[in-house]
């Protein structure tokens, strides 16, 4: 439920061949988007080259109202973004999509994943001249490809020579006055995906389920290292940049991505599913219910269930009006707010042994409540199941994971963390199971980044990254 | 999802021997209750008989901030309210609680429930002189109270004799100058229950979550009739009102109450698991997969998978953010709201025989759409399971139930109805079945108010009751 | 600038023979009054008998925007009001209009005065078991007219006889089901006068200025002790109270009226031309400029001027944006604030010996600040000339002047005043020269209350008068 | 009152050897230039060279209250602007200060006046590959400074050579990690002043009155082209530019400026005296009052009854709490507007012969209105005299005058206007009034841009200047 793991973002463009209300469109695919995402989100839109924008702080629905979105006004091609939430002061600048000038007109980006050599590039430009408005990738990926577009012909072009130069994760949507283009940087780290409306409009989104709210059909998940480029006119690939190896985030299978998905074939439902049934595998247990912690420990729950036969069971009421917003009325409550959020259902626990399932310890101190809560509810024994590996590394591609000294399984073995949470037994995933995940099969699969479980980056990363890695000294 | 139905309101108070931070435990305590109203809400604190106030509209966590909290200050009683949504315009003037000064002293009162007299009693105080503010009921029991309060030695004994003139379906919660009454009506129709917290402090509450979610511990429910009586340094029942027969308003176990909750001695998520199995009990088909709708429906549909030993499945996605605010950026997308609200998990559905729960149809709109989703998904078979039988009659006790001409199985029958919603098949939980719903041995169960479903009344009702009851012709 | 006195509001009303957007109207007449209460306002629009409400917290352009106003709707009668904003914290719900229904409708009334036998009205209603819901006297009016209607068959008669009950000042306009009527207390302590619109459509108003806003024709004022009734057909007066001696407060001319209004056939501005007048002729002075502190003191000042010969100057440049809302970002700050609010014209002062018109002293703080920044600024004298006598004694009807405490009229003598403030002279205006205020021929005119400057009130006042004179308990 | 001339901006900066509540001081300072500019508003604090910035769409109130200065924290250099408000949509990516990282680290830059050059600015370095996120100067300046920062020493030395580039009217402050530079353009066309405090602090403003509110002491202007460097320890100024001739906007005398603001060393109240005493000489007339229209009439009408003996009336009220948010209510009151905002002191023009001072005519429909009030409420005759000539030419720097197609002194003759305005006759001041509004001597002044009136530039200026410069083709 509070796992301190953050997605860098969603991503959706549409391009039409008419003049049409693109904004609504955006609109309601950023709605079910909003869980990548729910600091701030924004929404251009490119009327015959006029574009339009809005973004701020605050979930769809508070930054966009109707009069907001009609004075966005009607237009052929439009994009948005969702940026996520941290712990620190969200900062309205930084918000996406970012909208430029240069040299041969508009230009807006938006933009999710990280780049690894952001503070390189950033110095490069800086160097000769460039001034920066913001803390994100998205203006330094601005940067390249205006200057890849100096040299050449098309925008797409440019986009296609910026990726030389970019190295790490990024899923984009790029909007020009006349075209909109995707792009998925060549080891695929983050998801993005295309489909088409009714009417003909080109769609691309982060995740599928965005195509699900606006009724549109999903085509195919980009390749990595793919750029699709769509006009009026037509809808064309380039795939220089398509060999490198495929090493797709699987922690966006485990807990990111929206369960109705599509993602690489395979449904994060399933994936999620599929862990929980390889959980019971790797470590069966005598139990009476099991139960998964809400929400996204329920499908792998269900999967124990079902791999178990050990019957499933509704373990927890969340309470669905704890937002982003839940304060603490005073400091004398400050403990109770796991119980605010949570609440046991008492008569499902009481007297039984329980498999409890969650999809990750960060550092422990929201999944010992949880142990407690049941404890308390007369749970006989709590064996808590993780569906995915320790985490023991830091993400460059676009995870917000914590530092290594607030990461509990830095800090203590796997029965140490047992017993700090109050847990009967512990079981994570293994690597091999992780590995699993979308392959019915179950034999390993290639393709998938598990470097924060493995410390295995499927391409350099920086010896050091700080925290805001641009020492902006800048705070809003 | 999205019944049409709403419940009037949920209730909270707490008594504590000593000045605390009451407002902030109330806070906590609506938060939990919130389901039960999301229109506006309001909190009273008494400070030595001082009381501070405030209510508006909106959620809790939008009425109040921390500073709105701390500018209530400390004290040693508080009640609070949350009131329903209806599809109508919101009146801030309706907020509860109420606080108004008699004779005899500042008083607050919170009210779940709805009198069938208040029309009569409007009419006999208007006679007299009154002036009325509001078109709440709770202004009409202030007005009884405030009549036996002049006769009568304490505020107990004038609650205990307004109770011969208030008929129909009351929870209160009332606090003076000094103590905390809750009294509920001889029939319990609505629920009310009491508990304590770790100091000592007395708390009533509409249901049990909420002393959860303020770590207080749930004693037992008030009896029909009963009225509490707490100060700083008592607590007493007065009971002379304890002679009715129970008739508990089943939709309660149904859909309106938290899962979590305790009620009359039954947790309501197991009597929604109860509801599932009898469902199937009545109305078994062959089919691949069970799934609910969310989230009313899913304990039920959980239910009837244990019994009939088809699986379990997670049928849809519900977005989380899509909250009361959610706006149609346009006339065009209109038809796609539950599209955005809802999403089938495709593979968890396509090509399957769908078992399909959930808690009631009132119009039928939303729920052939759903259907609709599922047969897009790729459903071979939609066989729907509704876990209480159809309601063909108005509700006098604080439903807010649509007028017959809205309601589907008053215009068509069963048949009528499955083929209207696009289903291949389509079974209502019995009013046998729905009376067995608390009681694990089957046995019909006395004390349930069924008369939505029945037509019979436990007490009788008014022949004519307008929309607008009142007929403020006031709107704000 | 700051006087610490307020006055309790402003009222207007307007009766249609048809159905016209009487909403904008009383909007845009606000609009004109508002610098007679800034803390909360409210209109209320009668369309065949349905009222619709809308009043908060804020200035009229913060609390009704456009589509608030269209919300609002057509109709045929509509009344407003303004209230005054105390140095306590507003409470919403004491906001006004106040919408009540009694045994014969509907019925609004707004409210600009101060009853006397408020406290005795209202323990007469609370005996006979009414509720109150507001600690204002509008709401007591209410009980007095809604009784009164019981026993009479029209509402002007209701009013009629209510106003044997009501003692002290009131400028009332009360809408009901199909009338429009306003009344004045038989004293006339607070202006309210009549006019018509260019359509036929009769106007009511504390002041003429909110004609002037919507283009009516200021017909006249109403009689002290006047009732005038309006609806679709007729206008007609009843006069039944009109025997009182009247006794218009003199406050109204000196500070709180606008200077373009028309008062008892003196405009607003010649009175306090005449001030500065009388005040030259009682208190002369050898001085090069004459200066007002804006905005009330600047027309005596120009009127000083006229009498002495001496040049007006521009003394202070107000900044216009330092509304109600300017907050102290600091604690540092705090002694700045007269200064961010004013600032000597330095050009205008310097080396001069200075006569400063102001229309009062209070506490004496800001006046103090004020002569200070004119020494500051390189006035060689400064001699302080006020347009009214010394406030010595609470008021009754309606002016919310401090406590004796804080009146340093009451703790100190003029030389001692003039030496805590820094003047070279201090004058005010004889309590003759604030009778001849209205008349330019200066002879000793009657019907003004002076009372806060003499001690002689007009009608008998309550021994002690409590600050919260309900001791409601409620805060808000 | 509504010239539909506008000012674009005003700024702050204050350097202080320590660390203290510098943004308290900053957002006081913006109190008394709000006048300067009622868009948007922002203010940067340097703590040790880390930057907090807030900045938005609203007056100085509106945007900041005290937690958002105390979000901004301390500090001991701090940035402040107020932005001015078209008719057309307001940008928040405008808003100033703006705050970029360059090579060497942050810097902020607030703005007053427009570059002629700007065009060809920002080709020159959009084809280097300069991205662009805003459609004002001051990005623009941001790069000019930053590219020559990368070539000289320090910051200062950096804006010394930047200052060959810019062409144009700009008045600077620019913060960098250590220190606070203010810069005026070679021909001093905005005004630009420094003072201090007394604590020693070195203060930076548009106007002298800025120095007041915070009770700093004004030391002199900042001469044309000179630059001055306030770090910790020191200030000093840098001349290079010091050699061009003055070109002073004398409409800051006539209309922007605050009249108790000292400019070039004369009071800008005694300049706006001086003009009504020309006013007169050019065009006297018999008469019996003279009126000012509120609130920049008032000085000239004072200055024409000195000069003329005709006595000084207050002629209108104006509504202080129409601010920039005057909302029709509806379409048929859209005439009313004037009529809302100004009202006739009826008694003291009914009857008489009025000259009517007012600033400027632009479109003529405002005076035409007023001319009518003033009929309406008896004026026999209306003089009106306006102190300063006619508008007939494009302002480049800094002033936003309407095209010449909606300049009515573009399209007609005097008398054609006098008679358009319905005045009995009307005046303008001339050319050679106008350059003798500072001096008291009456000798023609050199050192003041009148190019709006006469059409000849101090410096060259673009052919043509598109309303949108940089068809940015981005609207927010």
């Amino acid at each position: 439920m509070n796992t301190g793991l953050h997605e860098e973002c969603g991503v959706f463009g549409i391009c039409s061949s008419h003049t049409t209300d693109v904004a609504a469109t955006t609109y309601a695919a950023l709605y079910a988007l909003q869980h990548r995402g729910q600091e701030s989100c924004g929404i251009v839109v490119n009327d015959q080259g006029i574009f339009s924008l809005h973004k701020d702080l605050g979930l769809v629905p508070e930054v966009f109202d109707r009069s907001q979105i009609e004075k966005l006004g009607q237009g052929n091609i439009s994009i948005g973004h969702v940026r996520y939430s941290t712990t620190g002061k969200p900062s309205r600048s930084n918000a996406q999509p970012i909208v430029v000038r240069h040299i041969k007109g508009p230009m807006s980006i938006a933009h999710n994943g990280n780049l690894v050599n952001a503070y390189h590039l950033r110095k490069r430009y800086e160097t000769k001249g460039a001034t920066f408005h913001t803390t994100n990738d998205t203006e330094i990926i601005s940067y390249v490809v205006t200057e890849q577009r100096m040299k050449r012909t098309s925008i797409e072009e440019a986009v296609e020579y910026a990726m030389y130069d970019l190295q790490g994760a990024y899923s984009l949507v790029i909007m020009s006055s006349q075209k909109l283009i995707a792009a998925r940087d060549p080891n695929g780290f983050r998801p993005l995906c295309m489909g088409h409306c009714r009417d003909g409009s080109i769609v691309f989104a982060s995740e599928s389920c965005a195509f699900d709210s606006i009724d549109a059909i999903f085509d195919r998940d980009l390749e990595p290292g793919e750029i699709v480029v769509a006009d009026k006119e037509s809808v064309r690939s380039i795939r220089a940049h398509c060999r490198k190896k495929k090493a797709f985030c699987v922690f966006e299978y485990v807990y990111f991505a929206r369960p109705d998905s599509m993602i690489e074939g395979c449904c994060v439902h399933d994936a999620r599913i599929r862990a929980g049934k390889i959980l019971w595998k790797e470590h069966p247990v005598n139990a009476d219910v099991v139960a998964g912690v809400p929400d996204s420990g329920l499908d792998a729950a269900l999967g124990l269930s079902q791999a178990s036969g050990i019957p499933y069971e509704v373990g927890f009421v969340k309470n669905r009006y704890v937002g982003r917003t839940f304060i603490q009325p005073s400091q004398k409550m400050r403990t109770n707010s796991v119980r605010i959020k949570l609440n046991v259902v008492k008569s499902a626990i009481a007297g039984k042994r329980v498999i409890l399932v969650d999809d990750s310890i960060v550092r422990g101190t929201t999944c010992r409540r949880i142990v407690s809560l049941l404890r308390e509810a007369g749970a006989k024994e709590v064996h808590m199941r993780i569906s995915c590996p320790p985490f023991t590394n830091p993400c460059y591609f676009g995870v917000d994971i914590d530092s290594k000294e607030n990461l509990i399984a830095c800090q203590m073995t796997i029965p140490e963390i047992c017993d700090h949470i109050g847990a009967d037994t512990l079981g994570y995933l293994s690597v091999d199971g992780v590995q699993s995940l979308t392959s019915p099969e179950m034999k390993p699969q290639e393709g998938l980044c598990m470097a924060c479980f493995t410390g295995d980056y499927p391409i350099p990363v920086p010896k050091e990254m700080p925290k805001d890695k641009f020492e902006m000294k800048i705070r809003e």
